[in-house]
């Protein structure tokens, strides 16, 4: 069972990339250049999370789907999927809503 | 605990519209066409499943958050969430994939 969690103030800080992250962000890049971070992620992990907001919500399902069906006898799977939506200013000093994705990939074993 | 289905098979007949469907088909209509109709179909059964692929993706996403923000009392809450992929055929005869998602929004009481 999942619930959907609306991050309304998200934790900018959380954006900075640690050592070991757990998460990633998906943005411009080819879509195969996020698939061999998560990999390479999920070889040191036992799960990552892919995020994106606005337009790039469909990429990251685009990147979780291509790990597991080129991965198949890797055993990754998908857990949860959190959906949400944060509030950011637009240049004119007006605020939208921009919604969010957030994908967990693990091994299975 | 949600766990993702890929749905290799899709049953393209689930996609005709019957007179209780439970699904709401997420295509290029102005958002508000989709927040309206997935509020006629919760004012009659408890949940609805909001279903997109590719491009769209993003746009289901917004819809859900719509319905959660605006109508905050009303007592939505997104339940399970599924990602997979569909094999379609290219005009040109070849095939490629399409990340698809679904997305349940349901009455609280």
């Amino acid at each position: 069972m999942l619930m959907s969690e609306v991050e309304s103030q998200p934790n900018q800080q959380n954006k900075e990339n640690s050592p070991t992250r757990d998460a990633i962000y998906i943005g411009k890049k080819p879509l195969m250049a996020y698939v061999t971070s998560t990999l390479i992620q999920l070889a040191n992990q036992p799960s990552v999370t892919i995020k994106a907001r606005g337009l790039s919500i469909g990429r990251a399902v685009d990147v979780s789907q291509i790990i597991l069906k080129r991965m198949e006898n890797a055993g990754y799977a998908i857990g949860d999927i959190i959906i949400g939506s944060e509030t950011v200013q637009a240049e004119d000093g007006r605020t939208r809503n921009v919604s969010t994705i957030e994908i967990q990939v693990k091994r299975n074993t």
